[in-house]
């Protein structure tokens, strides 16, 4: 984690704002959960989908942990056993329940962790009125509340799979929640060869990740301007896509046959026509949107079938602000590596993105389930290539 | 499932007596989960524990399946996709939810499911009050109750589990729910070899398993008038019983390795003492009751240790009316088989006994959380040899 | 390990006698192997099945570990790993490979282990002459001749299920090897009830299971003179027996779902019709032979569908002189479990069969690759319910 | 598969030189394979690991099935099932064998893989003499000798495996087979920032992973001339490397804890001092030269413990006339993708390289194993992170 938040306006000012963006960050992240049964809050069908009150308890022992034990004068934690429970993976803060074991978790309770939510943002609100906070905190907060924001959105691809594995397909919600657009067949758009610059510059918050920014050489190259969608998708799984290995990575053709793979996640061949899981129950698939729900052995293939490939994330943010994004997570043909000069945080903080570079996939853009705010075009998501359950979609090049 | 429920009273007074313990049985379930809380009743720590909304749902459906959908005129099933969920193992009545997948159904909710258990309580009391009812259906109904007494002690033993495998220790009440008696060193009685009858025979209740009634040859045998007591197990533990092989099945060797166990299932080495998970929470362990959640590895290799054995199940059945009895499911030596002449039911329940008769050992007696009135002398409990988390103990025979 | 060798005859001459029968085993084992390429001698498919050279070297580390080490003075071991590699379950013993890692050792080569057994033989060859063999030790070099025997039918069984699991399925000789016999439908013969005796008496070997002779009550029952034919077993595949759960146990359901089960063992549907691999190869099935290859499960299932059952060890002992047997190891109802008043052998010999008494099954009889002079109708074989490489069949009783 | 064969002589020239390439290739293959016993060839004891037999079988294979059947005119196959014991991941070409099985299979023996061989070599050289031979053609003959150089190495690191994981460690051969350089801490050599050129270019053969030859802007960066020496890899062992997780990915993290890892493939701590499992058996370490054995996780924790990094696989490249490199397969930072302008070749050859562009980083340079020629400065070599059994080590970047 690193942040770039060298403000020019006042430091009370600076606190304030923060204050009334923690206010709306944590209320929202309670807001997705409205909908929710208790019984919802506690499953965990598979090792990569946390139980929601995981997710509750967890972004709040990011700010006792991180913030109020080292920072507020005296505090006593709300409960000690909590850390144990709580800590995903920092390996610097004590022992952890590992991650399968999450669904087997009966308590705390789903009120244990309001009540915990309550305990720490009252503490967090009398620190953020202590005139304790200095401009050195500032980034840890705001490093706060982004790690919240991806909770949210892991909020809902957990919440959706987790009502989708239920043989009784219960909706989410009746109510239209994401905002999806229409597409037609994109556009090609054309970049010279040359020498460009990315990763993060200038004020407000980025992950350590996104910096330095750097020069990279990109040949020339031609990239959609809009996102494959479910019509197009659907004519490569009718063309026989998933039954032609030679589209497929070798890895991919082996998660075919094992899983059986024959349609993006949510996707169910019922009485002779496709259904789509949403967050609102079962429905017929809206063909103009952006297909969504498929790994990066899909995304690769797809783009092999219509033999053009995946854009690298270099060509993916210089051609940004000519894109339609922030429908679906694309997959890019990059792998999750470090950028030059890259540098990882002192402590536990330093656990945050470094040690995940290997072995995933750079996604781009933002998706519907986002929070407003959260994304740029600089950001750097990343996934194992046999993640489906993100709201992931793809984009061709040549 | 078979009866030999050969009733001398009327009809219609046996009905009566009938509905009024299916009201007793039915409320007695719902009450042992009064202390839970919602979350508690969804988990699945492991395959062999049930969460607890299941065992509510699947005694209900058992009622709606086999009684209400073949015998109430015009019966509408409450949810035709319960049937998929609340089906344990009747390969007979259509696809069910393979059991490792318990745990990861949030829906239908616990509110859902007291909603089914009254709909079909209501059901069932108009079925009592119809006059329908004829004598060859009341076995079936008291087969019925007598699969509901025996998901009430799973409730019991899955709750503990549940709750023992949360690093908060939670208890279920602080109130005291079981009667443990106090024991010393048992005396060991003495019975001549012979040819004795085993089996059920009579009226009232039996499971298929138990009849029919025959005879069997015993050498001369010595049994313990009671059962090993956790300082008399302590002793083992004390002496290196966990660490000598010489004692142990080779598959129970194999366990003890694997599982890197030293104790019995609920026992904690805790700054330097043992501690006991219990309903009520951790505790210090009560040096004088019988030893508990034991598997017949365990049984057996303790055995091994005096030199003596584990009874038959036949000697047990024939010393039972001199035994104390009653506090543990008790293992034995015998491996659990049909007896000559086992016939099984027609149709699915038939499926309720027999087809588990290989890898399993019978444990006969009763224990502290078996419902009063369910178990009886000739009962024929069984479960795999490894498994702990029923309230189980051993008597040495020789 | 037990024995009833109390013989009238001097001690020089059972040494003489012993020495001979020494030769005559050591001998029959290298025999079976001639027909082997090296490489056969080295793979292990299976966890349960060992590479030849493991069996080779096992038998003879046998006679060096619990003979030769003790009672030959001065003795030096041939290769003092050799203990670590050709252990097979002798904790007692020190340190052994896991028996899944057999197959990936390709040392000691087989002219190494050929080696091995020419300079144990030579050193028994001494000990048979030195006059220091004690009337205690025959027993002794009894037990290991007769686990040497058991290690030729194991031979058999494992070359067979290596050759038959290389998709060339070569021939282990063209030979006829085995006197299989042709069977009509089997006459029932029908027994009385009453207290019977079984376990072994007299004099001669026989393993520690079939200590003491005992009495057991039978009810009236009957047993069919003649093993299960190919063409009786071929009725029950083609009435869809593998199709229908109600005639299997659940364990056995499981295993047929996970195994894809549809016949015996060695028999492949291959264009349009039913062969069989056997040590000649490929050939047609030959269906008035006693069906070959099935395990606990299928016997059980094959028995439910004729609406008998499989005879218990008792019944099968009682019958034996009345019965046509020794094509099959037979199936049968009993678990393996100690006889009233088993003991165990002192020390690492006692380790022989005492600890495999759960999750096991009785066979009875002996088989076409059984050793001549090995078997008896005392004889207690025993194998998990799952396993189907054994000369396994079965005969019906009700 | 791809090359650049555009050659100035004459094709009767290039094909006689083939020729002779053909043979010296071919009987390298085999004389690696002249120290092992016959069982040495057939044990897999783990999957990526293949029987030496294997190798001999396969890399035979692809001549007959890429080159023999297509041009050699009336071609008859030595063994129709070859096919489907060689195939290697060739999805085109049929069915294959599982790559876990491979250990299971004694046949076809090593002298029927010899004769083979021998019949596939007579073909060859049929072939080469028969004036059919094209320019078009010449590009596939070089691609399968290199393929065979490939599965050289390969037959070293399996052959090593094997013998290393027996008890006995036996030695390949006494003689010394590699050379191996000492060196002393390295210099750090400096490279401007720039735009510079990396990919095959020119005569000669390449894989397709190499083309094309393109651009990429570089970043200032130094490099060490030499590798990391054992002596220092030992420092961060001493220094604790493996028990602190803040060095290490978190997959790696959890590899460690796995596999239990503390030093190396080959090292064993015996007696209180450190060996080395060679190909001549165990040694002591030779602390001069360069490390060897390790995977990813563990090349990119040392370099994090040292505070510097691996170097990308460009950087690599354009530092490499000026390195001393040759000894190791060098991790790099990059993961294997595919360059730019990237282009899988028609049909089954096509499987060469590009399905295996994800979830594998880059090694650059080559080891005592390689063969002599089969190397060059834009080779790419790839495998999965956790992989320690190739001849693989690092070299410092910052």
């Amino acid at each position: 984690m690193d942040s770039k938040l060298t403000t020019p306006i006042a430091l009370e000012d600076a606190t304030e704002l923060l204050k009334r963006k923690y206010e709306l960050v944590r209320k929202h992240t309670e807001a997705i959960c409205k909908p929710l049964a208790i019984e919802d809050y506690v499953v965990q069908p598979v090792a990569d989908v946390s139980p929601p009150k995981w997710h509750l308890g967890h972004s709040t022992w990011f700010f006792e942990n991180f913030v109020l034990q080292p920072y507020f004068k005296n505090y006593q934690v709300f409960d000690p056993h909590y850390n144990f429970v709580f800590n995903s993976y920092y390996e610097s803060v004590g022992a952890r329940v590992i991650r399968t074991d999450r669904g087997n978790l009966s308590r705390p309770s789903v009120a244990d962790i309001y009540r915990y939510r309550e305990y720490v943002d009252h503490h967090m609100s009398l620190l953020f009125d202590s005139g304790t906070i200095t401009s050195k905190l500032l980034p840890l907060l705001e490093l706060g509340l982004n790690h919240e924001q991806q909770h949210q959105e892991l909020l809902y691809t957990d919440i959706k799979y987790i009502l989708s594995h239920n043989p009784l397909f219960p909706a989410y919600t009746e109510a239209k929640i994401f905002e999806d657009r229409a597409y037609q067949t994109a556009q090609m758009l054309h970049f010279p060869e040359g020498v460009y610059e990315i990763g993060f510059q200038g004020e407000g918050f980025c992950f350590d990740n996104e910096l330095g920014r750097h020069k990279v050489f990109l040949h020339d190259f031609q990239i959609a301007e809009t996102p494959v969608t479910n019509a197009e998708y659907l004519e490569f799984i009718e063309a026989g896509g998933y039954n032609d290995f030679l589209f497929w990575h070798s890895e991919g053709w082996d998660w075919v046959k094992q899983q059986k793979a024959y349609a993006p996640l949510y996707w169910h061949w019922i009485d002779g026509r496709w259904m789509n899981y949403t967050l609102a129950g079962l429905t017929t698939i809206a063909m103009d949107e952006a297909v969504c729900h498929i790994n990066f052995y899909e995304a690769s293939a797809y783009a092999a079938w219509k033999e053009m490939r995946l854009p690298t994330e270099a060509e993916w943010e210089i051609a940004a602000p000519h894109l339609d994004w922030g429908q679906r997570w694309e997959w890019t043909e990059s792998a999750y590596l470090p950028y030059p000069g890259f540098k990882k945080a002192a402590g536990a903080i330093g656990e945050y993105n470094g040690k995940f570079m290997v072995n995933q996939m750079v996604l781009r853009g933002s998706s519907v389930a986002t929070p407003i705010g959260h994304a740029r075009q600089t950001y750097r998501n990343f996934f194992h290539p046999k993640h489906q359950w993100q709201f992931s979609g793809l984009r061709l090049a040549k």
